[in-house]
C-alpha cells in the first residue's frame, strides 16, 4: 500500500477526455493502449482521470477494498490480477462507495458484475468480463505500485482516458504534451476529413502512391490479366 | 428423452427472480453460476423459469425440436452440446413455438441467430455465440437428464435465473431457502450500500483492517520510500 | 490491385438485403458464412452490397487507402490480414472517405477504432475487434483478389449481406437463383411460423418423429426408471 | 471434506487400463471424456485408478494439501478449480507424497511446475497448463464431493483412465460393464484392422455406400462437370 | 464428390519436402502457410504428398471413410470441418487403411485420438487437438472440393509439404517453380549462414543499417540519456 | 536502441539457473514469472543469461536483426510485439548468429520457425508458438528499453531463467539475493521431500489443520450424511 501519491493534474487530465482514446494513443507515439480485451459494458461513455492501481488475487478483492480508502476526486480505480481472472470482484456496492469519494470509473482486467446496477449509477466500467462470480478477501496484493496492462505500465497518478475504444495511459508527467500533441492531431484530423468529404482520396494526401510503387504494388486489369491469384 | 419430470414451484421461482443473479449466486454459496461465457444478446432482461434440459450433438438441433414438446409455462430452455459447438442451432421460429407454450427464454452453450426478430420478439436468449450457421436433424442426443454448464450440475425441473450479469441454477429442492437466504443477503446489502453513501469504507465494516494487518500488508509513504516495487 | 473487376447486379444484391444473413446462408445451401468472430458494433444495420477485397498486413492498412480508390456506390469493403491481427486499421476517416464513394459498411476480420464516432456517421462496421491500437502503411498486400474467411472464398464483386447475425457471402453468378431461394424458404417459413403460433410442433411439421425412433431415442417416465443417467 | 467414498474395484479398474482412453470412451456410449484441453506434460503414460476429487479457489491449493490424507493405493488426484486458473498449484513435492501414498498420477483443470521433476520422478500428470506461477493456501474448498469437467460428472471412487489421448472417467457402478465393452469392442477393432489391411474399406465394411446414397451425395468427374464449387 | 482430379507431378513434389515447410512458404511469396494452429503430434516427420480434400460437418466423419477410397500413393488427407470440431475423427484404423494405399499423412484442423498408435504405425498427423472424443457417420460433406484453411485455398491435387514448422500448400501448377525458388533461396541461406558463422551481422549483409537511419531510429548511450522511455 | 546497458553479474546470474524457473519465482516473492504462455518448443533445456530486449511490430522481425548487434556473452534475447503476433520472426539463420555471439537462447511473445534446426543446433527456445509465416523488415520498434511480459517488467541487463516450467524474470539489482532465497528454499524443500518421502503430511508440516478449521472446512463420513451437494 503506498500513500500520498503524486497525481497528474486534473485540468490538464479534463482537457485529454474530449480527444478520445484513439487520438490520445496516436498523438502519444501510439502507446499506452490497454488492449481489445478491454471493453465497456455499456458503450456511450467517455472519461478521463488520474490512476489508483491495484493488484489483486485471482478471486479475491481485499485489495479492491483496501484502496477504496485512497481514492480522491478525480481518480479512475485500475484494478489488475496477479493471474487471469474473470471473477466479479466489482459490483453495485463498491461502486457507491467509489462514486462518494468522486471517482469516475473502473477499469479492470478482471470481471464485473451488477452491470444493470452499475449503468443506472452511472459508474463507467472497462473490463474483460462480466461475471457474478463471488469472491473471497483472503489474500495480500498491493496498492498504487505500477501495473502492467497489454505490455503498458500503469502508474498511480498516470492518465487514464477510456471510451467505446477502450482504455488509454498517459504517463503522469507527459499528460500536458499530450494535451497538445492531441490538439494538433484533431486539427490536422479535421482538415483531412474535410478533404475526404470533398472526395480527396488517402492515396494523395498521404502521398502513398509513390510508397505503393516503392513496394511494387502493380495494377492489373482484372480482364487482361487471367494469371491472378 | 426423460418425461415427467417434476419442477421446483413456480411460484418461489418467481420470487427469486428479482434478486437477480449475483445476489442468487451468493446466497447459495457462491455455487450455481453458469460463467462468463453465457451472455445475454441485448441488455436489460431479468427472468427466472424451470429448466428443462437438452444435449445436442455439434452441429445438430434434433433435441431441441424434441425437447418443446417437454416444455410448459413458466420454463427455461437449457441447451448443451457433448462437444463446443458455436453453431446457430436456434432462432426465431423455435422461439415462436416455445413462446406459444409459456417458455420463458433460453440458456444455451451454443450458438443462436434471427437475434434482431428475437428482441422483436421478446424471447430473451443467453448464448456463448450469435451465428447465422445452419444445423442438421440427424443425431441423437438427451431431453431432461442432468447437464453441466461451467462444473455446475443442472437437473430438469431445477430453477433458472438470467439477467445481465449472466445464469445462474438453484437446484429443485433448495429454492425456497435460496429466496429466503437472497432477501437476508438483500437487506444487508441495503444497509452496506446507505453506510457507503454516507461514506463508511469497506475497510471498516467488514473488519478488513485487521485481516491486512494479519497478511502483513504495510502502508508505505510515496516519498519516503523509494524502493517501492 | 486488380482493377475493372465485374460486380453483381445490384438490384439483385438489393433484393437478397431483407431477407437477413441467416436466411441467405440457408438459401445457398448453408455455405459462405463468415463465422460468429464477425460481429455489428452496434446492433440494428442490415445491409447488402458488392464486395472489394484487400488483404493487409498485421498491424498495416496501407492497403485499405490504396482500396478506397476501388470503391464505388453499392460497395462494401471486405478486409482480410496475412496473420491475425485485431489493430484498429480502419476508424472514422477512412469510412469519410468512403461514405462520400456510396460504401455501404466494412466486414474485417481485424479491428476498428473511432467506433461512437462510426455510429454517429451511420456508417455499420463488422469486425472481430474494437481496438484502438494505430497501424502504420509500410507493407504492400493486394486489392480485389479472392480472399478467405472462415473457409469461404470471397471474391471481388461477390454479394455480401451483415446484419445482427454476422455476415454472409453470395458468389456473384448465384445472386439471383439466391434471391429466387430465399423467397422460396422464407415463404415456407411464413407458413411454419404461423404452425408454430397455433401451437403445432416441429417434432410433426418436419416429421421428425420417425426420425427419432430410426435414432434410437426412448422416452422414460421420471418416475418409472431410477437408472437415468 | 468426504471421507470414507466407496471406490471402484481395483481388479476391475486395472483391467480397463490397456484398452485406453478412445476405447473406454467409445464402449461407454461416447460419454465420459475430459475433452481435448487436459493433456499429458509428456507423451506415453497409460494410467487407471480410482478418483479423489477436489475442488479449489482459483490461485489456491489448500484443498489438494488437505486430499493427501484421503488418497490411498490405487488412486488417481482431480482437480478442478470455481474459477479458470492455470496457476501452478502443483509439483514436485505433492506428488512425492502421493506416490508415497501410491497414488498414480494427477489430473487437473489448472496447472502444475517442475514438471522436468515429476517426469524423472515417473509420476504422470494430465493438465491444462504448465504454470511455474506459485499459489496460496487461504481459502476452502471441497475434497470428495462430485465434480465436472467438460460437462462429464465425476464422482469419488469412479474410475479414471489417462493416456496420450486424455482422460475418461467411468461411474463406479459401470466398471464391469465397461471392461465387457470395452472388450467386445476391440475385438472388433482387430478384425477391421485386419480387414483394412487387406485392403477393405470402411465404406464397404461399415456399410456406408448406401448412407451416402440416402444422403444426396454425387460422384462427379472432374473432368466432365466445370460447375464444382 | 469428385472424382479423377488431377494432381501434382509426385516427382515435382519429393523435391519439394527436404526444404522444408518454412523455406517452401517463402519460396513462394510467404503465402500457402496454413497457419500456428495445425501442430504435428509428435515432432520429428517432414512429409510432402499430393491433397485429397475433405469436408466434414462437426463431430462427423462420414466423408472422411469417404475420401479413402480416392486415396493413392503419395496423397496426404486434408480434412477441415464446416465449423470448429475438435472431435477424433480420425484415429489408428483410419491411418491403417489409408497407409495401405500409399497415403503419407493427415492434415486436420480438427482432433485426432489414439495417437500412440498412430505414433507406432509411423503414420503423421498434423491437427488442432488431441481428442478421444467420438464421432458418427450422419451427415453429408464433401470430398475434393478447394477447402480454405487459414486463408488458404487447397485445391485436390495440390501439393502439401508438413513438418515441425506445420503445414504449406502448393499450387498444383505451381509445384515446379517453388522447387526452383525454393532451391535458390536455399543457396542463399547457406551463403549467409556461413557468414553468421564467421560473424558478419545481418545488418550488414542485409543492407538494414540504412533502413533503420530511413526510419529514424537513434542510438543512445544508457548512461548519456536518462530520458529512455 | 538503447547501447551500452549495465548487465546483471554473469557468475551470480549462473547461480541462479540450477535453481529452476519455479524456485525462483517462489523465493522472489511470486513475481516475475511471465506466464504459461511460454513454452519450450523441446523440453529438456534450462538456461540463465541477462536480458537484451526487443520490441517488434506484428509481422516484422528488423528490430530482432538491430538487437543482434547489441548481444554478447551470457545475454537472452527477449522479444515481444506491440500487438499480438504468432508469426515466426526468428530461425535457424538469426540463431546462428546469435550462438557466435555467445547468447543462450531465445524468449519471444511471438512465434518461431525451423524447429527442428533450432533443436539440431542446440539453440533453447521459449515462444508462444511455432509458425513459419514469415515476417517483412520494414517498421521500427526498440531495443534494450524494459518491456513487460504478463504484466512482469523486464529491463535490459535484468536475469532470465528459462526450463520446462516458462520463463522468469530477475530484476538485475535483486540477482544476489535471489540467489540467497532460492538457496533457503531448497534447502527447506529438500527437507520437506524427505518428511513427504516419510509419509509426513503437508496438512501437518504445514499447520494447516488449523487453517482448515479456521475456514469452517468440516469433515463428513459418506455414509452418514446423504446430503452431500
Amino acid at each position: 500500500m503506498v500513500t500520498g501519491c503524486p497525481r497528474a493534474d486534473l485540468d490538464e487530465v479534463a482537457r485529454l477526455a474530449p480527444f478520445g482514446v484513439a487520438t490520445v494513443h496516436e498523438a502519444i507515439g501510439r502507446t499506452g493502449y490497454l488492449g481489445p480485451a478491454l471493453r465497456p459494458v455499456h458503450l456511450g461513455a467517455r472519461i478521463a482521470g488520474t490512476a489508483v492501481t491495484v493488484i489483486c488475487w485471482p478471486g479475491d478483492n481485499l485489495m479492491i477494498h483496501a484502496a477504496v480508502e485512497q481514492c480522491r476526486d478525480g481518480d479512475i480505480l485500475v484494478v489488475t490480477t496477479t493471474s487471469p481472472s474473470a471473477d466479479g470482484s466489482f459490483g453495485e456496492l463498491l461502486a457507491t462507495s467509489l462514486q462518494h469519494r468522486g471517482v469516475r470509473g473502473l477499469v479492470t482486467t478482471g470481471g464485473v458484475r451488477d452491470v444493470a446496477e452499475l449503468h443506472e449509477l452511472g459508474f463507467p466500467v472497462f473490463c474483460s468480463a462480466v461475471s457474478a462470480q463471488g469472491t473471497v478477501k483472503a489474500t495480500a496484493g498491493a496498492v498504487n505500485v505500477p501495473v502492467s496492462i497489454n505490455g503498458q505500465r500503469i502508474a498511480p497518478g498516470d492518465a487514464i482516458v477510456a471510451d467505446d475504444d477502450g482504455v488509454v495511459v498517459v504517463p503522469r508527467i507527459a499528460v500536458s504534451a499530450a494535451v497538445a500533441a492531441a490538439r494538433t492531431r484533431t486539427q490536422k484530423e479535421n482538415e483531412t476529413r474535410a478533404a475526404f468529404r470533398r472526395g480527396e482520396l488517402g492515396l494523395d494526401r498521404y502521398g502513398l502512391r509513390a510508397e505503393l510503387s516503392r513496394l511494387g504494388v502493380e495494377y492489373l486489369d482484372y480482364d487482361s490479366d487471367q494469371e491472378l491469384p
